[in-house]
């Protein structure tokens, strides 16, 4: 198995460092700024015997793109696991240089059914049209709910934002990025990733889990910035999260995927407060 | 022309209600809450004598879906402005009915070209591979970078955000959705379009405009909540518009987009500061 696991970047690449004229009140100056890094990343998958085929490009803050490849295409029913995993690797025969790691390969150890990639459009193809319940019926057939998980204490549940919050590296520096972040049951952050589009740094977390045969995830609480959409859902309950919890609101799609498929759903955590969705019965002392 | 261009839906279906568990210190109580509305959206396009073709899904809250879906097709550059729609329907023989509301069909005056639908992965399409300057370079072949502009006074720049959350219906009654208006360089907001998704709102505000013949939009503003990433840029620059604003953080990508499309891009706004990324010419009494 030769999947590199470690992150090969450097911090520095997360970030780029621009000129600002910045205002303040009457005073006009220029100064130096750092900015959250964003640039497109194309996941590739190659069966044995295969051609490379593109399964998808997204945009993403560079680090840890290892993790998001594999995570994107799990959290996306695309591989089942570790085990389907031969090789990742960046494109190292592309020119110029800087493009070698906005490639991602992910050799498998089986072939690759193409007929995956037409599915992965799965609500648009239904021929009597299309509704939130169809969405949610397609995602049930790929995740049975979530039934068992852990108890989280309301102090824990309050505490979250901030933990994930001392993890971001890049915000801190950049003041602009979404996270996700996995905690213990306990409080204890496990894991944060962070990237430019708030589905990316799921798809990042899930994915390091993925590489070290943590999956699924059944004793860990899923901390996001930002809002809660089915989306978010969706990948979470794939990898057998649940309990998401948000400084935002969910969506209405989100809380009715959330109650079918077993996930526990916290929205406007504060330090004194928050709301719980759906699953109430994993929240309490 | 049977453009319908007046929103059909009530405000509700843009919000739901749901019960929450509302937990406040040690109190623990039952409360109904509202929620931002997250449906899928298809949309469709079909020229003189061609069958519909499925073009895009996208979660979006209802309402403005027709203003989505044409302002989807053209800041992605499949339909050049107003005189290519011939009508725009929602799909009514669907069944059950709640559906008839989530496909969006698009009839053009001309036939539909499906390389077009090709070319909307258009960097990852590169036999070289894939780089942000790759991106922009694409993106530059559909925009002239934009020359002129309106120069906007630093005390409108900063009144923009409040402006803008004062316009927003759902937000205020769920506490959680993306924003775009357009403004005037006055400072006068002239629509405001809501959306789970940061990228529908912006289609929505420039869908808006197509419609009543208001592109380009080369005298004003457009307010975003959140930051404002490549796609953003891309969008606005598609329709014109020479200035954007935000509370948050533009990333690198966005900024080198700005900076070679002729985009002003000013970041986290408040009320007493902000700075500009790209194009300070446009800022100042």
């Amino acid at each position: 198995m030769m999947v590199r696991m470690a992150e090969p970047l450097p911090l520095r690449r997360s970030t780029a460092r621009v000129r600002a004229t910045a205002v303040r009140g009457d005073s006009v100056t220029q100064r130096p700024d750092e900015l959250a890094a964003e640039e497109p990343m194309e996941i590739r998958v190659q069966g044995p015997g295969q051609e490379a085929a593109r399964v998808a490009v997204t945009m993403r803050t560079p680090g840890a793109d290892f993790e998001l490849a594999v995570g994107f295409l799990f959290t996306e029913g695309l591989i089942a696991g570790r085990d389907d995993l031969r090789r990742v690797s960046y494109c190292e025969d592309l020119e110029p240089e800087e493009q070698h790691y906005n490639v991602v390969t992910v050799e498998l150890a089986r072939p690759f059914d193409p007929g995956l990639l037409a599915r992965r459009s799965f609500f648009a193809s239904s021929s009597c049209g299309i509704c939130g319940k169809a969405a949610l019926e397609d995602v049930e057939v790929h995740c049975a709910p979530i039934a068992s998980g852990p108890r989280v204490a309301p102090d824990v549940v309050r505490r979250l934002p901030e933990a994930l919050r001392g993890a971001q590296r890049v915000f801190e520096r950049t003041g602009g990025l979404h996270a996700a972040g996995l905690f213990a049951p306990t409080g204890k952050l496990l894991s944060a990733r962070e990237d430019v589009g708030r589905h990316n740094a799921v798809d990042k977390v899930v994915g390091e889990a993925l590489l070290v045969r943590a999956l699924p995830l059944s004793e860990r609480v899923l901390q996001v910035s930002g809002r809660i959409g089915f989306e978010i859902v969706q990948k979470a309950a794939r990898a057998g999260i649940p309990v998401i919890a948000a400084v935002g609101a969910p969506s209405s799609l989100a809380v009715d995927a959330g109650e079918r498929l077993g996930v526990t759903l916290v929205g406007f955590v504060r330090e004194d407060r928050f709301n719980v969705y759906t699953h109430p019965e994993r929240i309490g002392t």
